[in-house]
């Protein structure tokens, strides 16, 4: 049977089951906040921990906190560093209060730990309390904020790796395939022809924009607003103390972190959070729209373009023996969706700020950690179990090639594009191929179109026989 | 040169020139807002005619305007109703206020109109007023959300014909290419066989739902606020005008109006808009997802699906010759594209209405009707010059069923999932024919194989060869 | 130390757990999607269980499957239904394959737990075969759809019951505050006066409407399409079959269930539920209306509208003391931003959908059941917890009422726009109230006003004070 | 009544008048899409005309094209350039063919000038062709994406001196607000004092980030792909004009542009207009934030914040006299609303992008274009007819302040969290004062509370009496 302990608040006292670290104010939270059942993200807690910790170096070096308590809270916090206690952090990631119930809770959990280490009972808060210590110049206003970006940061170099490792797969088959002539479309319909590998080519380029646009906005998030309090007034946040909270953090994270110049700018604003998650929805728009060529490429295997093959990852269908599907390419769209539409979100969330705070950041927060995380996930899979085992299905390229009518935009220079108009329309209408008409016609000679019609130099700048115009 | 009339408002006097029906609020509103330069939608003039002779109507049946004055109301309304005068309505589509200045702009066309017929000059406003007089018991917070719902029943009517037409035509084709046996795709991989006319009658299902759906949403705008003047309490409106106002517009305009039960509600809330709004959505989507397999059925027409034709329209190409392009399906794409982030505006809009009333009703009404239109505007193009002349390509589709391994899912209930994987497999790796494999393999006979991989079958419920089974 | 067995599949052999239920394409999916890392909804769960149940019992009617498999299949399923081997659905809720892997799940956990039964070892799929068997005359792509109506629909039902209850909540609100007249105000400025009640009335009938419009869209998914197997066509599904599976579902889970007429639509298309997420769009619009207002009036408690109340929750700040803020009306706002971006998110996946097969539901699933559990959550701790315990500061609403210069308004019938607008005017620049001006300047006698500036029929049609412009 | 001249193409032969310069395939374009009814935006039409003068120069100097026919594409170009021949530029801005109808109809433009002014009639294409001279080795698949980027670069200009022009008006207001004491607010509910001087600083500070973020993206639109022709292989494009078509543009431009390095990329990708597109959407955020912000301090003016009035631009009301409503806020938050809802229909358009081309470019187009030029303009007046005009209520602040509870944060540091919540909570249950509270209780001493409760220390980091803590 589980015994308990009382606490009390603003509100009046509850009874806190003994064993957990938490205390009244993460317990009210629980209650208030029964919305999507989801714990809070693992880097959240880790930033929540590395604030506390910085918090109490910052705190004592002014003179602000006594050593033993501010040790005891170090320790509690290297503690949750370390992996443990996660599961004292409780509350929903859908919250009312701007974070105040994740801040609460962090506070609560350290004060509790703070305490035992130093020999005495959680929830005896004269000995370490969650708010006079553990929240000891700080606001959920700053915390929070920081620990978003912290979280953001802690998450993202992971995003940019596994980016990367897309890029550098693509690359490898850009070379692979550099040598695959096929035939281009474009409104999916024949076009002129490409090398497979210049297909290749053309995704690694775009994702390595994102990458480039990635990166670029979370240096937004390198600014903390630690110092600000309440309302970026910095109301009990000692001037000395604010250096300090921030040089603690940089040098504990690891993250080249730096203050904000304007504290009420950085604490009411989540412009960055838009900012950032705007680059990963163009990341996703540009991933959904590879994944849907990759699909396409490979449709078939005898009633579709078939040009390619995706590797095979686990069988298809209940019913269909033997049918495989691009399952890959499709997670991908659907994370790609789920990225969007959380974009959408973080946006509604944001223009909901108003005045000194923008007390909607929980929901945003969620957010933007599900895309990082899922962004990561997905893009690391899809380049391990796709896009490094694609094959080319070099005779079936060659022979769209052969059999298309657009190998006639080649000799538009040299005839006209009327001329050339009416000879596509005779191969379509006849089945005959482009050649056969034009030699038929004494459009070109044999010759001419030998040198016009060159497959390879009709894939690089240039017009094919440029040498017979200039005659 | 221009000449002027001085008139004045509640902050100060202006020139006006003299040839314009408009006043200084008009005025005002187009030097404060010049956004978009899109003037009022033809069907919303229409709108505030109607409500501006209804309210003189009923104002004078209930004793509060003279005869004159109603007359010479009634009779500039009527004018506009014909179709003239409105090149005086000159507010942009965006704009503050809730639409005060589109009322204004009403008010002051008719009252200088009126002021015309009864012998004055414009501007001489003792004659007509704007205000007391044609915005008498009424307030832009009832004559607004009157003339969105009006200018949206008239345009819906549009849409909800174009919708039935593209049924129509979608239906014929289901007749049309109703023996025409070709292989479904799941994943883009080959499935199944089906027939051509079932994917044109699942078309015509999705958007006879769309058409339901959309009738569905547009019977909550029949309910009128007329009479809620500033915030639905009604203040200032006579209870005997109220039912009186609502009767004449119904029976002026031949919509199935009906005054609102709670013209609190009615005049603050603006859902039933973002109601018709997803309504249009959702056929957008559906659109799109069909224009998405025309494009993909007729790509080619060597190197892709090539199941269909698309009856060509325009040349698709200014450099290859002969190119002709589903621009009839992409429009359709991109016209679902737009209808998709409108109806995201109108929920903003609608999400930011605060207390007695929604002020972003202006951008709402903009999008609402936009979306109507272009719906309605692509649908009959989509419907007369793509839908109606597509054609099929038989021996296309013939082959292809011949071709593909998918079939094999149709010995699945005689073999089992594993045997018949195994045929699938094999047939894939070595390009034979699944009932070369089956035959040879001793898995089935020559006579079970006829029975049970009759295509036709294939297509309708039940187990093709059943009673080989129930032997 | 765990012990395996071995299963094969298509693409080959794989070590599975001795003590796990699924199987091996369940072990391939969790490989190939570590994406959300969460596990499908209970709801979903216990869909798949009735399914596999009814498809037993109908197969098992029909002569298909032998008794003693049939019953072994309906026992499992009847355990998982009564909430056992809950843990065993294991597969990421964003995956590709269009539910193959949420169905494999199923058929394995299924199979395995019937073998058990049947006292076979798990993996000897001889005596139950999870494709065989357990996906006996069923699909992915008619199994899958029927478990996202089916949990949806049970879903919906505390939806639905929470909307209500809001509702009566609201109206006994509306009861409560009848009597307290207050201002209204339109574009956060001072219109005319209301009575809170009627403020509280406008909520109550904006939600009904909007469980009205839920209602509808559930009705759409009552329409299954079990017995369509791979594309609609029905392929291996006896039409006996089809007729009792139906019924078997209906009879099983008590929803009043109905094969779909039209299969091959019914299996592509997501439309109906595209449908839902709209409603809940909208009902999320409306909510986040209403929590925006009711911050708004409770705001202050000293420098905002102050007019009503929220029950405090929980202590609002971690730095200013005595702070109490409106977290029940934020996680609102915060939900209904999250159900908004789950609609796009839906959106963009029914869009997707391609030929015979929409391959993106997993993720639109997860956002629809998401959205409808966070939608019956918030609603309900919204309407205990905040919306019940409103209390009004009716000095306060009085008090703003006397200083507004918004009651000139009802002076404007007995004295012209234009005079009013002249006392307004002065009234703002002066401080003096517009009561005083009126009869300082004679406009009106104090007899006169007395009757006309009666605040209580100014909340109600009518000119106050009719009769003196009758005389 | 007009004459008609006979043109044909492709598809076979159609009139058009013999007045418009149009031709054939821009008649069927009309024809084909009648569907927003807008026309081509200025912009785009100079910037067709940029590329055609620049592509005739480049083409000329390789010695593709004879001078004759050069100077007069060149000279026809310059025409339009001087805002001439607009009105021919009529195809709709929602249209199928990725901007084939808007290249076909500039070059149709252009041809038949060049005619004219060559001494021909119009329709006389073989003195100068539409596809052969005008469009000599070009494609819309190069010319159209290179048109947005002109068209997009030479709109954005506008948006960052709007933008910057308001940053400026908000520092003046940042520095004339500087001494105004008021009280901050988070939750809406009374948190710590701020300086008024202080929130205005922070809307800059927000809006400078916006300016950099869209300069930002505007660099990656001087990347254009002119020579990549059909499908970036720049098939039919001789390297040396592909040099010296970029060079001639940006000479002629004056832009900064370069020659994408990847072609293939860059005729495919749309990506970096959903980046400028990402852009302008957060700045709508955050301009519809602070449109929320201002509309809310300027609430009243009787019943609201009433901290700032609004400049009055028009009469608020046609019902209620004196009513003046903040329109420039609210039109600022109606065109955040449009782009938002504008990012959405673009990134949907861009994920709609199919191998070598995205076809969807028009929509995208019409939408990047109107998001720019909407916010300029609202930008514009926002910032000339608001926020320049922005006063204070100096009395009404400070007097928020003195009956503030907030403020009892400041001896959080001096008393701890626990004894000012009693205080705080004391405060608002009688309405006595957080100084008379204290002093009663002893807290605290009238001197050292003189120090702690100084409001403009309470405005800037630091504890409030920290001296009185050291001692």
């Amino acid at each position: 049977m589980a015994s308990y302990r009382i606490e009390k608040d603003l509100l009046g006292e509850r009874e806190i089951r003994e064993d957990v670290y938490y205390g009244i104010q993460t317990q009210r939270a629980l209650e208030n906040f029964p919305i999507t059942g989801y714990k809070p993200h693992k880097n959240l807690i880790i930033a929540l921990a590395h604030i506390k910790k910085a918090a109490a170096q910052a705190n004592y070096e002014v003179g602000r906190l006594n050593k033993k308590i501010a040790d005891a809270i170090v320790m509690a916090s290297d503690e949750i560093l370390s992996g443990k206690f996660h599961d004292q952090f409780v509350v929903d990631v859908i919250q009312g209060g701007a974070g105040t119930s994740f801040n609460m809770n962090a506070n609560e959990v350290i004060a509790n730990r703070a305490i035992e280490l130093l020999g005495g009972k959680k929830g005896d808060y004269l000995i370490v309390s969650p708010n006079t210590h553990v929240n000891m110049a700080q606001s959920t206003n700053d915390v929070f904020p920081t620990a978003i970006r912290l979280s953001c940061l802690s998450l993202a170099d992971g995003v940019v790796q596994a980016l990367n490792n897309l890029v550098n797969a693509l690359k490898e088959k850009e070379e692979e395939f550099n040598g695959i002539l096929k035939m281009g479309r474009t409104h999916l319909q024949d076009a002129v022809p490409i090398r497979l590998g210049q297909e290749f080519g053309a995704y690694a380029r775009l994702i390595s924009r994102d990458i480039k646009r990635i990166k670029n906005t979370l240096e937004e998030l390198k600014e903390i607003n630690m110092g600000a309090t309440a309302i970026g007034t910095g109301l009990n946040a000692d001037p000395q103390y604010i250096d300090l909270v921030v040089r603690k953090l940089r040098e504990n994270t690891g993250f080249d972190l730096y203050g904000a110049e304007n504290l009420v700018d950085a604490t009411q604003n989540t412009d960055s959070y838009v900012h950032v998650s705007s680059a990963l929805k163009i990341c996703a728009v540009n991933l959904s729209k590879i994944a849907n060529d990759l699909r396409l490429l490979a449709s078939g295997p005898k009633c579709g373009f078939n040009e390619i093959n995706l590797p095979p990852v686990q069988p298809g269908s209940s019913i269909m023996p033997g049918k495989v599907n691009p399952v890959m390419a499709e997670v991908v769209n659907q994370v790609a969706f789920q990225i969007i539409g959380n974009d959408h979100t973080i946006s509604l969330a944001s223009e909901a700020g108003q005045l000194e705070l923008n007390v909607m950041e929980p929901v945003l927060t969620f957010n933007l950690l599900q895309s990082l995380e899922i962004l990561r996930n997905v893009v690391t899979v899809f380049t391990e179990k796709c896009v490094k085992g694609i094959t080319a299905n070099i005779d079936r390229c060659q022979e769209l090639v052969q059999k298309s009518i657009g190998i006639v935009t080649a000799i538009n220079p040299h005839v006209g594009y009327e001329t050339a108009s009416q000879v596509a329309k005779e191969a379509l209408a006849t089945g005959r191929s482009v050649r056969e008409i034009v030699l038929e016609r004494g459009i070109l000679t044999e010759e001419e179109l030998e040198i016009i019609l060159n497959p390879y130099e009709m894939t690089k700048p240039g017009i094919a026989g440029k040498e017979l115009l200039d005659k």
